[in-house]
């Protein structure tokens, strides 16, 4: 089988892997190790582990099929002290970690006990804060108040980097030196994507890869990091990320629903204009899921109402590996 | 497969379930509906769910492996405000409650996630309180205040019953219709075992029944319960309210080690007196597990040092039926 590798975190991986699992592939899901908002804050705070939020979207995603157990894994409790916003995912994950120990381990066992399609990788073992400095002067420390955080007008992130610096796992070095295919993104540019190819090591493993670099532009822009970023701003920042030029470039074609755009609005956010021009490694396709994302009620964190469709983005995927 | 149920709850049936999961029997097992004490009660005053702590247990014994699925499955958060003594398994319980709706389905589901070797059924599908009545005239409603009431000098229960009162749930009158054996205790003699019978309808389905009537006698006496009760006291209790004699009554027949019992008089509890006498029911085995049970720090419950040895004791079972 192939072997072909996700970079990312959050919902972005979840959709990608969704999709991607109904193929004869090698799946492996890295993800980054500094997510510290909502539940996964909590219990990061907490327990000290690595945070689990984004394992749990793709151990989700890569559930052997797409009903009951992935239903569980993404369950929020409504109520009970304490309990409330907790995700049942996160707190199986933790458990896990507990048992363990270390934490790729815990991986694996995972793995092993809800019969995954693939593998997930923490992209580092060692529990990081994220930090961005932005082109204002000002620097942010910790994910979960740069993703709140609103850019100001042409405020950019600069740079980002971790507090204490981590090297790369050398299970996720393996994986990525293996893959026949890499891909990268959707999801928070800097957040998800990037905050993995900062971590010490992965650059260069990423840009030694003989794998195909597929990036996949986001549908729409994220008033906390991307304000303002064409499709070309994002792949600038993902191909200097990632050392070496993307292979082929995926963004959708398809129009947006104006009703749903009236909602991102409100929050200043923009679909990404497509501004990849005659480029040969673009491959544009429409690629929008038709239902929209509904909020849980007790998700303290906001999520995309807008998404790619599982479905059509591995078909996509696929057709190129 | 010949068809066996277990009714019970807590350790005694974890300790039977683990056994005879090893061997080619359709199992299911019956729990209390009456569990209100640590996380377990927690949880059932919080979600207004069915209690959850005694189907762990059996799904714990019930996993397909002894290993990491069921160490998760009786994993207990050490820290985590709010999280703290709660059972990841109680937990996973109620989510899956909470989605489904409907317990018995619920069970069905998790049996099918888990790859259970047998099913789990609550005796009822009514939330109700166990009340006891005692022979002093007072009355305790409370399945945890009865588990933590310490009985007078000659003091017993002459009466257990539920606030409300609740009907069996049919799938269990079912599985109890057409098992060809059905196992009682060990365990609390009252709050685990007849907790099941008294609930309506319960003592005609099990008098009724044409199965071989099995009673696992506890190696020790409850502070709480069966305090001064003799092997041949626990028995009358049990076919007063099974509404049937019982067919074979399997108990331990070796030696308690002295160091264990030290612990156990600190707390006035000693082991079981097998008063039996010459009855041909009766199969005297040695039982006793070689290594006892480690408390978990943060478990608020007393639960068993001394233990039945789940091997010995199916094997025993397994030559009967």
């Amino acid at each position: 089988m192939k072997k072909a590798v996700v970079i990312g975190g959050g919902v972005g991986s979840f959709v990608l892997l969704t999709g991607l699992k109904e193929y004869p592939l090698d799946l492996t899901a890295i993800v980054p190790v500094t997510d510290d908002g909502g539940s996964t804050g909590r219990l990061r705070d907490e327990f000290g582990f690595l945070p689990v939020g984004d394992m749990r979207q793709c151990l989700a995603a890569l559930a052997p099929e797409n009903g009951m157990l992935r239903q569980l894994l993404l369950y929020r409790f409504e109520k009970g002290k304490g309990l409330k916003g907790h995700n049942l995912g996160n707190l199986i994950l933790t458990a896990i970690e507990d048992v363990v120990g270390s934490e790729p381990e815990a991986v694996a066992k995972t793995a092993k006990i809800f019969r995954l399609k693939g593998k997930i990788l923490p992209i580092s073992k060692k529990l990081v804060k994220l930090a961005a400095k932005y082109s204002s002067g000002i620097t942010i420390i910790s994910e979960h108040k740069i993703e709140v955080y609103k850019l100001k007008k042409g405020e950019k992130i600069i740079r980002l980097y971790t507090i204490p610096r981590a090297r790369i796992n050398s299970d996720a070095v393996q994986a990525i030196k293996e893959a026949k295919a890499i891909i990268l993104g959707p999801g928070d540019l800097y957040n998800s994507t990037i905050a993995n190819l900062i971590i010490g090591g992965a650059k260069k493993a990423v840009g030694e890869s003989s794998a195909k670099l597929i990036y996949v532009v986001n549908l729409m822009t994220l008033n906390s990091q991307t304000h303002d970023y064409t499709a070309r701003d994002h792949l600038k920042e993902i191909e200097k990320h990632a050392g070496r030029k993307m292979d082929y470039i995926i963004i959708n074609s398809q129009l947006l629903p104006q009703r749903i755009l009236r909602a991102y609005r409100k929050l200043e956010e923009y679909p990404v204009i497509d501004d990849l021009g005659e480029d040969k490694r673009v491959i544009r396709r429409p690629l929008l899921v038709k239902s929209a994302y509904q909020k849980p009620k007790s998700d303290v964190l906001k999520r995309s109402l807008l998404r790619h469709d599982s479905k059509k983005l591995a078909k996509t995927i696929i057709g190129i590996i």
